[in-house]
């Protein structure tokens, strides 16, 4: 770690941070310039990087924990897309004066130690170790950087870039129960039942990186992404990476029972979980003779599997993205992230 | 590359960051989740961190090249502290809308265009490629963070913690150009020549990380980092690192000239330089058998080593520095960086 401008950061480097660093030794309890992880025979070192402002990508009266939760989950979320398996990470702060000083308008206790301690829970969950990073003082709102780093076996790690016609699509748990929680956060849902509003929240606050199913799809799936931008978008990439396109049926998308009852009770429809981003669910294709080995890895994982639709080569223009309604007539479905949801601020 | 938030960052990406991550394969033209990099057999991973905030780390008036100079090499000499060859880096540019459009108040040209093509310069420099990274709006100032990756031989990494009593301490280059270049950035040098004052202020702007040197140093110092935070302090960390102390003559800390005629010229003294930080040279201890080895090292390297001082384990406290002035009298050095230098603010 290097310190610069923040007058009390080598102990708050001693204090809260360094004993996340523990594990690894390569880390040197965060006293040295750099870390040092050992090279592994047989495997490929994954990178990733991801940042969080306040304000921007979560509500300036989010509890440091969630923030923790959210900068370490992001990240392990594009590890798990690559069938990676995490194992450590460095970390940026760039901290307001009023968080330094301990004080925090909407946050109670001391931020960092909160921070920090929300952190160790990460570790423990996911099996990755701090190992550097840096503390800097900003004028600004609150910024996190993380740089996770994880390791695949060689020559196995999944692209977007390999889908192939005919594949089917499939994707991870449910989806658009993020993007309503936002929504939910900024009091946008307020009809919903309170059991409801909770779940959406959490998926918003508290993503779950999928990284066992991950693993799983190691030389099973042709091509995956994580679902951060929105499912239309995100499968989009997919295409324009591997020069497809992909058909996806509406009603085929699976939602859980929290965001079903929000559906209900608002003026949203089905077709606005399409744009809704911030999922963390994977997002896979897979040949068609594969279909019957998603039930194996559903179970062994213990994570709903659904297929939604099919890639293509003479459907759409390359990377398009086409939603299809019950009676298989196309939706008018803009492909963009972040329709109805915008900034959080 | 993931993208939250900045209306064309897809775009911006595609143009002006993916040529840069074309050398290396596993960048995937940050399509992709993550980056993949081959293992090494026999090689260690050596990774950093940097963050630099506008306004804190540079004036807001500082040109995007130097910027982009600056963020690459503070990075590569953290690296070059370890002894290790940097190779890659990620990249997270949290960028105000302004940057974004195009538009800086004291910045001419595209900002991200000048910045992209600086970045490529470094590239070329010192031979890494961006392989991924970030972008992302933000309310705040300009803020940047690379995580820098390299290679050492197996074990061989320089640490801080091992320097041993009876070391001598030598210093690479010239120190304290940085920071009186700062001064001169901020209208504190006003008698100086112009030449002298561009000396400084391009060392300021952009340091030269001893990347040749570190790789030298493998096997043959005991202990090094680089200095960033002042000489003083810096030291102070081998020393708390290594359990032990240290005693520098001011005499032999090495000047420019361009700095001896700041000194002339203005009412600062040499002891000022022992507290100013950005020189990123390398300070490092070597068994003092050592010593005749320098001279071969220094040609080879093309880089002035100057032996300014020794550790020891009984003179002063774990971790203290001493400065001894011609006379052989200890001066009365807080040991601190920035002491006189303070925030660019």
């Amino acid at each position: 770690m290097s310190d610069k401008e923040m007058p009390d950061e080598f102990e708050l480097i001693k204090r809260h941070l360094a004993p996340l660093s523990a594990k690894e030794p390569g880390a040197f309890l965060l006293t040295d310039d750099a870390a040092v992880l050992p090279s592994k025979a047989g495997l490929e070192t994954v990178i990733t990087m991801d940042t969080l402002v306040s304000g921007i990508h979560f509500l300036e009266s989010t509890a440091p924990e969630y923030i923790a939760s959210k900068a370490v989950r992001v990240n392990l979320s594009d590890l798990a897309a690559m069938g990676a398996q995490p194992a450590a990470y460095t970390l940026s702060l760039a901290l307001p004066e009023h968080i330094q000083a301990g004080l925090h308008p909407q946050v109670d206790g001391v931020w960092l130690e909160r921070f920090c301690e929300a952190l160790a829970v990460e570790q423990e969950l996911f099996g990755v170790t701090l190992i550097g990073g840096d503390t800097v003082s900003t004028p600004g709102p609150l910024t996190l950087t993380i740089t996770a780093i994880g390791y695949v076996e060689q020559g196995q790690a999944i692209k977007r870039s390999t889908a192939r016609a005919g594949d089917l699509v499939v994707v991870s748990g449910t989806i658009g129960d993020a993007a309503f929680g936002l929504l939910a956060l900024k009091g946008e849902l307020e009809a919903l039942s309170a059991p409801s509003l909770e779940i959406l929240i959490e998926r918003q606050h508290r993503p779950g990186p999928q990284i066992a199913l991950g693993r799983s799809l190691l030389n099973f799936a042709n091509a995956a992404i994580d679902v951060s931008d929105g499912l239309v978008q995100d499968l989009g990439h997919i295409c324009t990476a591997s020069g497809v396109s992909a058909v996806i049926e509406l009603e085929k998308i699976p939602t859980s029972a929290a965001l079903d009852e929000a559906l209900r009770r608002s003026s949203f429809v089905k077709s606005d979980v399409l744009g809704g981003g911030d999922d963390y669910e994977l997002l896979f294709t897979i040949p068609p003779e594969c279909e019957a080995g998603l039930q194996t890895i559903s179970k062994e994982r213990n994570v709903i599997l659904t297929v939604i639709g099919k890639v293509h080569q003479e459907t759409g223009a390359i990377g398009e993205v086409i939603v299809i309604d019950h009676a298989g007539m196309p939706l008018d479905v803009m492909v963009t992230g972040f329709r109805h949801f915008g900034s959080m601020t």
